[in-house]
């Protein structure tokens, strides 16, 4: 009945051995898996009026979402599920830059993928509220399911800054969770943990314009929605060019906050292999070579061992 | 005082030496003790009026009961305490079809008695709400303890969907967090994120008709409900044959969601024995042979190493 | 400044090297803290009207509470905290019964000084919400601070079966985290889920009559707010004698409970040195031998090896 | 792009070796992440009403917000990010009383740094709420974002012993799961239970004065805002003279508490060694030489063994 029940002959067939296709399906079925609990709990928020959910439990339920779509991947892909902790990750030496474009690729359409499926199940449950006419805000409004938008006072200054901030505390996090030379979580946990920071991440700064941070799940919901009738307000919403600010900056506040925990801690740990370099010189050559996936990863773990 | 003081002789005789029964009452204390937590979470919250419980920690009570109930035959029966468990981890041949009838029998014999305990003591308060007049909707309903109703705009087309992708990323995230050769959770911690994957699941697609997932809890809840006077509508609410929808496609989900998982992570995994098949040549000879149970559980764990 | 550094001479003169007297000191300390968490929560609450704490969060609270005082002695004494516990353990053998008095005489007295504190630093709280006046319940009543009341639907009888059912579930939860032979949480991790399923149990169990599962805690808060002029009722609220239902039937439940899972998973693990018995006979033996304490405490654990 | 990829010169001209230098970068950037947590989940539950945030969600933003603190320099200064650790460690010998002020300095200024930002990110919101006229308490209140303050009816006497029972409480929990001889959280946990016991200390201690804790947080958000135009009521609330309760009693209260678990628990391990002192002895020395920082911090885990 089920696929490993297939003759032998078939499963091979479908068998992907590339390392690079075999990290994008994983990287495609993380954040697919991440957008259905993620969008599906802001869509059981709003749609219920904040009973099924809360602005509270939808913190909660992003980022155990985010957890599980890291442990889809972790030991294949490295688990990023998020193209901000792609680029983070590459600006230290810890993924190869030439592997971005294609992880961002993977991430997009499975994130498309997910919100589509959301945008599915709960379209009942949006004609209830809205009766048919989709709109972005206001007491009927469902845009926020599937991406995030800026609370009406908040500038596009500080909007900037902010996501700098945001994805910089998620990157901070990542680097520390799965740093094998400081006091790093218990072996298994480090996606637990980086999902529990998305869920303080959002409780701390979601309140201004809903903490993005992962610039695949926003631009596809975004996408999403417009296609769908929601009209040009996803990308301008109430006049002000917003969209390119929970797209473009999250990267760039995921370098800034890799480097901040690189500058402030990781760089400084002493030198175990007489070098004074170790580590850093290694990931260096990463760019330069054509090493195999399973050793870039951050977080591959044997559980099994 | 205690069993375990009695003459040896009187300890042999109730003792169960065979695995399949030794495994059927794990299963079937497992699942009493769950819908214990997930009845009990339920009741308090309903008959409170949402204040000793709300839905949110509903959902939260509900993970963590389910995550109790594994625990309780993890390394005995592999803990399933739900049938679309059971039939998924079937379908990939990571348990035998040929158990799956007993299984099934066990878990609904244990959630029938767990439900009858949970009605017997919440009786007077539910007697305090509704005056002795049951009803599953409505401001003295009380149906929505021991199983799930869908929400009235709610059709039986996006609620067969919506059950396939809830049980499907139940069981996605099962054999995600039992993967020896993934970036797994902490040996000892699986049964918590399975709970807390329920938990989010509740979150994030409870609202339109429960997130059932669990056929044996919700079809004994009903079965119950039913024999105590709550009225055909337990079976037809609001007119519609709902009944089938928790009963029968948790199980489907089941077997699309452990698929989806070995599609698109599991079956890439490298080979590390040579003839590029490795553990699903292993699987489909469990199928075959009458091999020992201990050998097939997913997630046995020998924390006493 | 602080005790280590004093001299040698005065530290050994105080340092008790008595096995059971250390035990009681930390089953002292242990449920100290316990009340300290447990009611504090509690007064959080209540004195706030619902806002600096919930229904819901005093769960949390108090089960977090629990595994905190259960961390003082773990591997002490055993880390239990509650009479019930001890009962309970006793009477599957994991813990000798000529101790339990001796255990119990320790919580009751850690029990009551944790009361007093908590009394002590809300009293100006307690003071602006009743005006000195003190109640068990009303608007201004603060008993449940410091022990369960029921509500007021709810009989003796149903309060019987209830306060065997949720202890019982808090002692087959016990049983099952520190069994080395079945799936049992990682090492270290086990106070933490004695914990979390007293949060649930408090969740789906505590609405009718409060969940109290802890005598010591129960019976010290009573008597405190007895001693300090809530009158009568706190032995006898709304005329019925309700005071034996928490303090008695608890440790009843323990051993049903403990027996429950011995029954159904714990008696039918294959025995492992040959003889069909193996640590059952062990156990017995306990009671009959005074064997040191450190080879009786369910979970010990050595993190440090 | 990225630092670790600057030429090798480069790098190690921002290298610090000095391990007191690295040790207080490392306090600096934990403390300025627990400050951007800690302060912004206040701040999101402030601005919006409590509605992105509740008193609730604050204590488990507080309390995560200090973990990832903790994580950040665990291995390299202790991870204290809070002078009352810093003080209540060295008052039981686990750390040298002489870097006890260059801790508290780096604390500070990390502090400071961290409510900087929070203060400038959410700008626009305070002044859409006060609309610039900034205030401590009220409607329009924020000064609760950046520090504690008693409520009305709660007496300096009180607050005194309360801060004493709070951080005790604090260096109890921290001291007993890091304590290897006890049965301590599973390595790699330490810093989440140091977290949780601040969350739930939180939710039993925070409704009459905040349970500051941490004078670090809250002597910097206290400047902070004074300058910022909070005006004096920020020093004397209400005419109090509150402000040194959160500053000077916290240490204080870290001392009681480290040496409540000393004299309850720790001073009566047996002894390992045979001299019936053993670590107590070996922690007086660290305050007579000047051992290598890496042998004194209370929880480094070489979790890449």
């Amino acid at each position: 009945m089920g696929l490993p029940l297939v003759p032998k002959k078939v499963r091979s067939c479908i068998t992907v051995k590339h390392e690079i296709a075999r990290g994008m399906l994983a990287e495609m079925a993380g954040i697919f898996v991440l957008v259905l609990f993620v969008d599906g709990g802001l869509a059981g928020g709003i749609v219920s009026g904040w009973i099924s959910g809360t602005p509270v439990s939808t913190a909660f339920s992003s980022g155990m979402g985010v957890a599980f779509g890291i442990y889809t991947g972790l030991a294949v892909s490295g688990g990023h599920v998020n193209p901000a902790i792609t680029v983070g990750l590459a600006s230290v030496g810890k993924f190869p830059w030439r592997r971005v474009p294609l992880w961002i690729l993977a991430q997009l359409i499975g994130a498309f993928c997910g919100a589509s499926v959301v945008f599915g199940i709960y379209y009942q449950s949006i004609d209830a509220l809205d009766g048919g006419n989709r709109t972005v805000f206001g007491p009927t409004g469902t845009g926020g399911i599937f991406c995030t938008y800026p609370q009406e006072y908040f500038g596009m200054g500080p909007g900037f800054v902010e996501q700098i901030i945001n994805t910089g505390l998620l990157l901070h996090c990542t680097l520390m969770f799965f740093d094998e030379r400081n006091g790093k979580p218990t072996k298994g946990m480090e996606p637990f943990f980086v999902g529990l920071s998305v869920a303080v991440i959002i409780l701390a700064w979601g309140h201004n314009a809903g903490a993005p941070m992962n610039p695949a799940r926003d631009l596809a919901g975004r996408l999403l929605t417009w296609l769908a009738g929601y009209g040009a307000e996803v990308w301008v919403p109430r006049g002000v060019h917003w969209w390119w600010i929970p797209t473009l900056v999250p990267p760039l506040g995921g370098i800034v906050g890799a480097n901040f925990y690189y500058l402030f801690v990781e760089l400084h740990h002493p030198a175990e292999d007489g070098d004074g370099e170790g580590v850093a010189e290694e990931l260096r050559q990463i760019q330069n070579e054509d090493v195999k996936l399973v050793d870039l990863k951050v977080g591959v773990q044997s559980n099994g061992e």
